[in-house]
């Protein structure tokens, strides 16, 4: 059992509100599709970002490189003139690799309602000057909550590895 | 002397929480001057973005445009690779302009400082679907911090008013 | 069993050839990240243009949104100065969603070397001018190898829908 | 009293008109705002470039940055497919920083009519390859109205280096 | 012999200063090739537009396309940090179509050297709101100087348009 | 002659599919002109961009440059929406430049047809790290059309030579 499993705060460990992102942005009408809503490959462009910057404030040493995204589902359209907005935090670290949870949520800013379009989990890789893996801080976990991310994150780490393996 | 000027809630006011905002973003190699900093029109870019959402959001069934930007200072550069975080919020509203404060700050994702880089009130005003100015919403100010800054802004924009007076 | 189960043809049905698309694109210095690799969210944007492209060959009547990406990996960093070859058909089609498997390669242009970078499977829904679901042509399947994407395309999709369900 | 108040020629000194700049553009569907106007962050860039590019002109050996722009009215909206005209000039230089104003013109290629939509002082300052300020070259003037524009600016950059001042 | 081949002003006819142009651009980072130069597309994108701008001023009433773009040849490479200047102006105007020269020239501004990197010649078409071609003003041609531009744009536009001819 | 003119095979030299580039991209409401159709610079930038793919393919060793586009006609408008298809090969090589020519179609999607909008020929030159010309390997012409082809380009280079020539 690590550190960071534990939940157990070492001085070089962070908390997952240590490095939480949160943006928010208006669609304008160049982030449209044919269809006059706005496209899939903008909200994915905005996932990796917030993802990578999550990522590099857990672990600023490092460089930080997106792994993979999984299944990004759109829920709903998202209209030009809403407001997009987007949460991220780290669920889970393993030696070098982190899975940031991203919530995107859309605002009519109209009519005043929001409502959450899609989540994504990031895996992004901490990586040295060379590009060879690097450990990353332990993840301190807290509350009930946190705990619980914690785990499910592991476990679909451990599925993402058993995927690939599978593969190959 | 106003509703909001008194601070008191009515049921059509919103208080500045209600529209506050923040973005983070990081400052991509496509942000960058010819001397590799931040250029300073990218910068007023987001602040000219993040206060039309904010007053959008006090003022939804309007249309929320621009009126001024009061003197915008960059007081240390910004670095390609830092995140840029604005933070927004209505100050004062009149019948129907808005002042919004963003506040910009530049945290060194490698060292995980953040300094204050600058400091904007930018007036927005609410028109109709003809163009015409349209009443905002009042402002419920609840606090002694809500209050100084309501007043602070409303000395503000007389000095405006009465510079753009003399120009005339 | 349904005429593009069956892979027979229909004057109305289409082949995976007559809507396949390929693109070629060479990554420039506004497609970096911060460590100068092309950063994920710009591979993404384009999966997903592609993706819409080939759909709407598909079903050209409809407008055709995405409803999902499936897990995306990136194997290997994309360098600027490579190109992207990004090739897309389809495999499956269902009542009213396409599935478009895209695969992504890098081309080194100096040494002449060509490596898959990724593969994504992306879930195009097609509908009406009033959003709802729409009737896409069957897929023609002739060979063995169109055969095979299609019974694995079938089984992708339902493995989505028992995902989706799941999390009701 | 400098060679630049007394607007005396000096082989060195450099006159507004060796640094003036134009640049007229059409406005696209790419600079709009959700009302379909030009917005006003893409002007204010606009406006920071030129500003650049006018005081690298007045002192090409130094890396020139902006310090500040004063306050900016956006007096009327300019529309998609207007011209957008802006001309800057330097009216005052101090040791190492320089007064750029800016006008900017919308002119509507439909009715062949042009209107001032605002003006704009942008302070910038050149610095040496360490980032230290660095003197630039004094203003040569000649007429009335440059030796008006100079003594104006000299006024404004005093009002700001108090305004700045008080602030501490 | 029409009016403006015989120079004579009409009311309706403008004189090529009427809607002459110039835009001075600073090319930054983003418009680098992989040398590290601007490239060639960037270009050809400003020479298009500021083309367009000079015929929109030329026949405001009328929709304005290219319809074509005579050999375009790059001198000199273009540098990052260099000043891009345009210059527009129409030498000829047939009945629905104009030729727009466009002089390209780089500015180095460390150094305050200018060369010329190239010339073009944009043929612009007006076209009413059917896309059918329209009556642009007679060219009001006065001096010797425009008289001959006149004159060789004539002759420009006749080889062009039996070399379209011979391709038919 | 020489073994490029011989279409004689040598180790070096290339075929022209060894090169040849294709690219389907959907163009979006952002690469719209006033009157709603694809403008010229955008589709003239995608020219540049893949004939200089298809120059480095040939040349990988190299730094290639765009000498020219010869004249390039917008045949038709390309709408938002339509599909655009560039294909690019190489038609002649001389000792350091190469005739690049690019096919332009418009495919409209929702009707499924498809138009060429345009034919141009584009000179890139191979240069070294220092921007001196250096040799590219042969092109290995095999059939009758390849060989008309080579011809075809070694006439129009010439004819580029000769006008150059002219203008000095």
């Amino acid at each position: 059992m690590t550190a960071s499993e534990k939940g157990m705060g070492s001085q070089k460990g962070r908390r997952p509100q240590d490095s939480m992102a949160e943006m928010t942005i208006v669609m304008m009408p160049t982030d449209a599709n044919l269809q006059g809503n706005v496209f899939g490959g903008t909200i994915l462009n905005h996932v990796d970002l917030i993802a990578g910057l999550v990522a590099k404030r857990h672990a600023p040493y490092a460089n930080v490189v997106t792994a993979s995204i999984d299944r990004m589902i759109f829920v709903k359209p998202v209209y030009i003139g809403n407001a997009l907005i987007l949460t991220a935090r780290i669920n889970y670290v393993g030696r070098s690799s982190m899975e940031v949870e991203v919530t995107v949520e859309a605002e009519d800013l109209e009519k005043g309602t929001r409502v959450t379009t899609g989540t994504a989990f990031v895996t992004m890789v901490a990586l040295d000057k060379n590009g060879k893996p690097v450990q990353v801080p332990a993840l301190i976990v807290e509350g009930e909550e946190d705990r619980k991310r914690f785990e499910e994150g592991k476990s679909r780490m451990q599925a993402r590895l058993e995927a690939a393996g599978r593969r190959t």
